[in-house]
């Protein structure tokens, strides 16, 4: 059991509504289903690395005012409350989903953070590291108003303690933040395509992209690419892994369940080979429901053996490259 | 300081959205601010019985899922929580607000009420019957598959205990209610439109539907008539009243405040037109803002000294009748 942090800065309430029929603009709709959760990548990282066992520590950045489904739900999972609190209201995001299978995103303001509380945020990470952590991983978008740089000053502090950090961001946070060398990363291929300038469509891009980020100082790239799979990029040695074809319900969640269950198997000190494995499969049950991975799936076992694992050449020379 | 209840059968939690532009449909919208509120009739009633220093108890059937906003609300105003937890959430009611001024609503199910649940809530009222009290309010539509008889025995046990019952609600649950005899019913002019089955936009069709209800039993018939103001039929004399003009943000919680402000003032043994006046008053200060009406605003006297209120005669052979 390893004791690992998970820090989320833009939480957020997610609120779910299901129309039963086509939406009309204007008027008084009836919908079949509402539910709110608490909602935000470190802690989804944080239920799945608890689920797997783990000491698992959440904290970042909370909204006083409507705390209370975020407490419940770490309460729920187990999770270790160290959330800074913030005066206002954690954003409210919410989709709306019709019969017909259109979905609208409505994504609500984050916080305004005051400086008083980030520096809140970074003392309790400080106290957090002396007490001692196996890993820490910082996830999301960032609140507005919050300097860019902040994901690169926490990895800073979190390297200064000779604890990896796990980086998992998009845009100018992920540019900012792979700056200060977390030990690893996990884009997507949509967001590494953003940061890289150029598509990555071909796994010789994604190789490269990965090359000039270990020369960089960051050992793991870990990349999910959708149904496609994840390719895993390690100084040297880089690994793809194919999930066999699931139904998808959601893929909110397979992002943090793929991290979670890669961090589970490097902090379990397990090959390589079975880390990539298990994460994927974890990750491809996940899509399969709202939610994050659930280990304990009756048929997780049957996942796990049918997901590929296949070595491939770092070798700049090597060309275009396929698994 | 009387000692009121208000019951609420179908309480909602109220999401507001304010969208910046026009709403797209399948895309992700930005919102500029989402804010819950735990709402209901009865409790609105509540609120401002509660600020006019009355001792205000608060019940009905509530979803033990997401109780929060509503016990925080509770707390913040004073009101005794007497509400009769049912497993899972309450519905959640959002309204959508675009810039342009359209505005959507998102109206969700509401709980499914165990027979054991409404067995406990005519308990709690027995219980709070017996322990004293000086008036009931009903208020609000009824939640799926509860018999729509509902309002009508709770009626029949306040009247059991010579307590008055005012009943505030539409449709096929107003229709029933009304056969109980509350002691007074505060329909807008549509709900009782419907009661009475054709349109009642003239004073003398409005004067004969409070006269049929007088005939069966129900001494106080106060109708909402929006902007035009009030009509308050009382055995043998009606007043009507009309508010000074006011700029209009949100007609919502202003019937509800009417029916406080009337409450009061009747419990106050205060003379009718008094009543009235005040209680149409202070409806008039609640739709220049968002939320129930304030005794304390500042201009509230000034509002009170420019509504007028008048007699109209309720004698049946007197033909079309204006105020």
């Amino acid at each position: 059991m390893a004791r690992i942090l998970t820090l989320t800065l833009n939480p957020a309430l997610d609120l779910t509504v299901r129309a039963g029929g086509t939406l009309r603009l204007g008027e008084v709709n009836r919908t079949e289903s509402t539910r709110i959760d608490a909602a935000g990548k470190g802690i989804n990282v944080a239920r799945v690395l608890a689920k797997l066992g783990h000491d698992v520590t959440v904290s970042g950045l909370l909204g006083a005012n409507n705390e209370t489904d975020f407490v419940r739900a770490f309460a729920a999972c187990g999770l270790r409350d160290a959330f800074i609190r913030v005066p206002g209201e954690t954003r409210i995001n919410i989709k709306l989903s019709e019969a017909g299978g259109r979905v609208t995103d409505l994504n609500g303001p984050g916080l305004r953070i005051p400086a008083s509380a980030l520096q809140a945020l970074f003392a309790r990470v400080d106290a957090l590291l002396s007490a001692g952590l196996d890993a820490v991983v910082i996830s999301g978008s960032l609140p507005q108003g919050i300097p860019l740089s902040t994901p690169s000053d926490l990895i800073t502090r979190i390297r200064e303690h000779q604890v990896p950090a796990w980086l998992d961001t998009s845009g100018a946070a992920l540019v900012a933040g792979l700056a200060a060398r977390p030990s690893g990363v996990k884009p997507n291929d949509l967001e590494l395509a953003d940061w890289a300038g150029h598509p990555l469509d071909t796994y010789e891009a994604r190789l490269r992209a990965a090359r000039r980020l270990h020369d960089d100082g960051i050992a793991d790239v870990l990349l999910s690419l959708g149904s496609e799979g994840v390719l895993w990029a390690s100084d040297g040695a880089a690994l793809t892994a194919t999930p066999p074809p699931v139904s998808v319900v959601s893929t909110v969640g397979a992002g943090d369940t793929l991290l979670a269950g890669t961090l589970h198997g490097v902090l379990s000190g397990w090959p390589r080979e079975r880390v990539l494995r298990f994460a994927t499969a974890l990750a491809a049950e996940s899509v399969r429901h709202i939610g994050v991975g659930e280990p304990d799936a009756v048929d997780f076992e049957q996942l796990h053996q049918h997901t590929l694992v296949q070595s491939l050449s770092m070798d700049p020379s090597a060309g275009e490259t396929h698994p």
